[in-house]
């Protein structure tokens, strides 16, 4: 399963960038993929074709009437099938042996 | 008021990286500064010279003992005193009208 | 034109990557992709499809003996045909007056 | 010894970012830091308060008429005091035994 962090934007159009952030949302809710917002992106979780493919679908929204687009990606990608986006917390904390703000 | 979100972790140590990661926690927890974690990196909020402290703190914490050191660092700035690590996620919210996984 | 930069390693395989590096980039100079390298990474220019694709390649070949990948990647699109992987030091350069470092 | 790569750019300041670009990589230049220009960024070597200080005076360069600054940053660290900012590609080429792109 991979998970992946994006985050996307265009250049030039202002410095709120909360309109196009919220068409990109938008793209994500309705694909139906798992995922969930951060204050500094979006993480994805999925095999790759479909997490990329919610990217692509992201991009091509903008392409629009965005002449010039910055993306940020990372991929942390493990074999099997289970699902980190909660566990990887969990373990943290586990081995701490105390809670963290999350 | 800067929002940073890094990870940080050894290369050549193995596969699992949890117990490293609970290493840098520790010292992101005990500095109090404000921050959030998430399955992809940590979330840490403050001045300029505060969040660089806190991230050299971890940097320092791992080359005790690791030979090799990757990171992966974005900042967002923006002038003014406001925090943002809740109101970014709720402006999108208000946009699309719409609860967003988070 | 997508203008993008990646580094994508296995964890876990030990200190020295540069044997899963050398993969990567073997699928990367036969792909026939306009590209260059960087100490820090390998920058493909070409249409969003073109050069998701061959990120996409490399990822395939490393997943078939790595069973924990990670990869950092960034995008600047700009809407036109130009190529701009020598134009953008040039213009800085012009800019400031003087040759900078390369 | 630390390489780090870094992109800085303000938000809201129109499309094209050469003009902020060049007086950032003014800074660089005049630092005497060890660094090297790429089409996706700026690469530094040296140690981690070496770097992150200059980083760090491009941020204040910056911040001074910039209401709203991104910034994406990464770092591989290696014990040791040997420049890898050629090494690393002509190991890679070793490796393949043929020239590559750079």
């Amino acid at each position: 399963m991979v998970l992946l962090e994006f985050a996307m934007a265009p250049h030039g159009q202002g410095e709120s960038l909360s309109a196009h952030v919220a068409r990109i949302l938008d793209v994500i809710d309705k694909s139906g993929i798992t995922y969930q917002l951060t204050p500094m992106g979006t993480i994805l979780e999925g095999e790759w074709e479909d997490v990329m493919g919610v990217v692509t679908a992201c991009f091509k929204t903008l392409q629009v009437d965005c002449p010039r687009i910055g993306m940020n990606l990372k991929v942390d990608y493990r074999a099997g099938p289970e699902s980190r986006l909660s566990s990887k917390i969990e373990k943290v904390q586990a081995r701490l042996g105390r809670q963290l703000k999350h």
